[in-house]
């Protein structure tokens, strides 16, 4: 079994480490832009062999895990590359783009769309870890124009790396992500922002900061090369999540600025019920 | 040592654990406004005795962990009732008010002004936990204003329950608490409400969420109770750190629908900075 890792960053070095461990059978073939990082993912176990496009012909398992644009745009020859028996996966926080540009490929059969509901907020090789899908959510969209033995061979791999399946049509996942994960990026960014803006006298920020604060603006930590184009992809749904977050945050502050306590108490009681939605991501 | 604390929930009863494995022969009283809580307090071992207001000539030390604006109205009839080797500690996330209402009691001295930046989502005496405090920030505002035998008795507290102290003044506190701690719980609560009245079946929120969304919501938990008069104490700078959030979110959208993704891009990466910020926050 032969698998190939575009991209060996945290998403793909953490899916090659689990793939290894759980078929002993599999050969991992490291595919990235920067030779430093896959110099970086061979040395640390992540792929077995340094590779490159030319050796497309012979992968049985194909993963994407890179920026989302040049998703799009190297998806086509990818699948112009594979044999018939291949199945390539994209693992990208967008899908609706993804599967427009190849929905009249003669090989879309061959294409898995699939958004693993997992990361942290770190990028790179040395980033991969263990055992990250574990327990979480992948959204495969489009299945039924995946081949059926392909879906089957992509499939096991997810169900024993651990991962729950939830089908979904590229549209309705881009505008429900847009709001529980792109939005909570773009709100954890420009929190840092505003602080960073405002305490030039960084001793101000860490001395001061707790755990709350480290919370909400762990996100800006991310990759501003992963997330830029999830964003230009996505961006009429991310616009609209952007136009109710500020519209709720502007209607927070006239409340306040009328001195309507009684209605921010409220505002903030309602919210509270979002302990049952999270306890709900824990199950 | 007599040891009273005055709402037994999260902050109070955390502090009272603390205190109780330090010093041995503290005694530690619960006052609290909630019976139930009060009785969950005592149950938990987290206070010896129920208590009340009219036993306070009897304190050694007090400490307020109560919502601020029942701290700043019942502070002085405390500094009235306690004698004049006690000392009162206050707990509350701002501070300008609280030393403005006692700056002419005639018992100034035996109050000191503090907040520890320590704290979770959760409230009440069940919340409480051994150890919330090793590690963190203790801010202490007009430390010169309390008589310094009893700046000393506060001090060796918070020393042996492992709190680091910063000295600030009232003001300042207020200014820079804003941004690092108040405007985190409002982007937060905010996020919440914007995800909740979007996504009506919830079933899309909880499946499609993960840990970033709920990093960026946890404080969205917190306590209206104690919250609101937060907010509406520090009134005029958390509305100043609304605004500029907001801005920041405007001019965010701005790029979006101008097709800036260059400046988008570069807003993300100055932005990434936080993780230096962050890092000291851990140290």
């Amino acid at each position: 079994m032969n698998v190939f890792i575009i991209g060996t960053g945290l998403m793909g070095g953490s899916i090659a480490l689990d793939i290894q461990q759980v078929f002993e059978e599999a050969v991992l073939y490291g595919i990235d832009k920067s030779p430093l990082h896959l110099k970086k993912a061979k040395e640390l176990g992540i792929v077995h062999h340094e590779s490159s496009l030319e050796e497309l012909p012979k992968a049985t398992i194909v993963i994407m895990a890179i920026p989302v644009d040049t998703t799009v745009h190297v998806l086509p020859e990818i699948l112009d590359a594979v044999n018939d028996q291949a199945v390539v996966i994209d693992m990208g926080s967008t899908k609706q783009q993804i599967c427009e540009v190849i929905k009249n490929h003669p090989k879309r059969r061959n294409f898995l769309a699939a958004h693993p509901i997992a990361g942290t907020e770190f990028s790179g090789p040395q980033a991969a870890i263990r055992g990250l899908f574990q327990g979480k959510t992948n959204i495969i969209c489009e299945v039924e124009k995946t081949a059926f033995k392909l879906q089957e061979k992509a499939l096991s791999i997810f169900s024993k790396i651990g991962m729950r399946i939830r089908y979904m049509d590229p549209v309705s996942h881009d505008k429900h992500i847009a709001y529980v994960s792109h939005l909570s990026h773009i709100s954890s960014f420009m929190l840092g922002k505003t602080v960073i803006e405002k305490e030039k006298n960084e001793r101000d920020i860490f001395d001061m900061a707790g755990s709350g604060f480290e919370s909400t603006v762990r996100l800006a930590k991310s990759s501003p090369a992963m997330w830029t184009p999830i964003f230009e992809q996505n961006k009429a749904n991310v616009i609209e999540t952007l136009e109710e977050y500020i519209g709720n945050l502007q209607k927070f502050k006239n409340l306040m600025q009328e001195d309507d306590f009684q209605a921010i108490y409220e505002e903030m009681e309602s919210t509270n019920h979002i302990k049952n939605i999270l306890n709900g991501i824990k199950i």
